[in-house]
């Protein structure tokens, strides 16, 4: 199964030391939380955030993932559907996050679900917890943040980068293993339609594909060309017309759950 | 792009004089709505409809193809995302359904948009008013309905391919070309499996695929064996575990969608 093959080795870039040196840095500061993307983190890397009273999150494409790493012991599963940019599984928001709610909900033992995956919106965030969710976790929406500083600024203001993230449509994305040998969902661009050539070569496998597109992902991040960044967005991609603040995207995430819930209630009667 | 293949050439289905007798047939009746799922239906078959005082419905993947239904007259549209059964675009519900619901209300008209792709029960349901759907259409969960008649009968009442719908999971579905020439999300068995064999002919372009494999979906329509079915359906298959009357799913539905909005108030703390 696809969302398998894009979880099952998660663990795999555990393996180098760099991660655990990550990890290492991490604690000397007074973090709030230990978030992995692919697979649960190993379990001592987990008994030490625990000990250290840091919760761990992890991502999961699958009932059947969040399930694996409930029992390794992670605190927060964030069910990320097929919108979702970076790695990312074949089942939709709308299906997998009750599907996950409802297995860890069977399970027991508390471990709270935050949706991801397409959330741009306070409406979106309404939608979220209305299938029951306990909270929302979102990546995609902040890349044009005003605050966000990747990319060759323009005398315009926005990055090269923000420039083709506000160009983009919600179907202007790919789901492609290009990016590290896992399917991960990218912005569409001349990179990854190269990738799509018919004579183009297949992508290594984790974590070869990442060695070898690893300097051109840093050549591509210093691009003065639109067309030419190598940028993992979700398909909100489509409502990211302008550059924000992060703090008016959480205003309107407010008002717009609170005007959401507002007009469920009209629709019941109340 | 993906999509567009799916839904711009939607007419051509209506080249056939067999599609317009349908609506003859249809027209004698005290039909309630004429929806089409590939395309807007010719302007003709949509004023016939509009003098005998029956709307028109279309399905679309996309803001654009949205847009160009209520062009043509469309008065319902329906926003199917990526995780629907059948013909069906790459964009998830949580992105599309307030795509088209914002690009339809700024195009103004009235067309009244319905949201499809991954709904299943009333928590479902809340959800897609959340984000600004006037209602919601559902294909798949139906299949599991004690008053579905499609499939041989089995001793222990499901037919054989409600067998295999009881028995799939929600990743247990792929959304390839074989069915029509376009992409279609199906339920994955031994046949879907054969095409995806590396040595498999690509798919006809439609209408040429639906002639190719006709009756060989005949066959699969009488197997007694649920790993060799044809069966479109969405991910929400995951969800179909038990044979229910039509009347116990509505039940649940308007249960459901009470109970979420009830705790969506809570959220709120009102």
């Amino acid at each position: 199964l696809p969302d398998d093959e894009a979880r099952s080795e998660g663990t795999l870039g555990w393996l180098h030391s760099i991660a655990r040196s990550h990890v290492e840095i991490a604690f000397r500061h007074p973090i709030k939380l230990i978030a992995n993307a692919l697979g649960s983190p190993p379990v001592d890397v987990i008994e030490q955030a625990h000990q250290a009273g840091v919760p761990v999150a992890a991502l999961a494409g699958s009932a059947k993932h969040a399930l694996r790493h409930a029992d390794n012991g992670v605190d927060i599963v964030i069910a990320q559907g097929h919108e979702a940019g970076g790695h990312t599984g074949e089942i939709g928001s709308m299906v997998l996050w009750p599907e996950i709610c409802d297995a860890l909900a069977a399970r027991g033992g508390g471990t709270a679900v935050l949706a991801a995956g397409g959330i741009g919106t306070g409406r979106q965030v309404a939608a979220a917890l209305a299938v029951g969710a306990s909270g929302v976790w979102m990546g995609s929406a902040f890349l044009t943040a005003a605050e966000y500083d990747l990319g060759v600024r323009t005398e315009e203001g926005p990055s090269v980068i923000q420039q083709a993230l506000l160009a983009a449509g919600s179907s202007d994305t790919v789901r492609r293993r290009i990016y590290s040998g896992k399917p991960a969902r990218l912005l569409k661009s001349r990179w990854t339609d190269a990738w799509d050539e018919a004579d183009a070569p297949d992508p290594l496998p984790m974590p070869l594909q990442n060695v070898l597109v690893s300097e051109a992902h840093q050549r591509m991040s210093r691009s003065t060309d639109p067309t030419a960044v190598a940028m993992p967005v979700g398909q909100i991609v489509g409502r990211m017309n302008e550059i924000r603040p992060a703090a008016e995207i959480i205003a309107e995430l407010v008002a717009g759950f609170e005007e959401a819930t507002r007009r469920l209630d009209t629709i019941r009667g109340n």
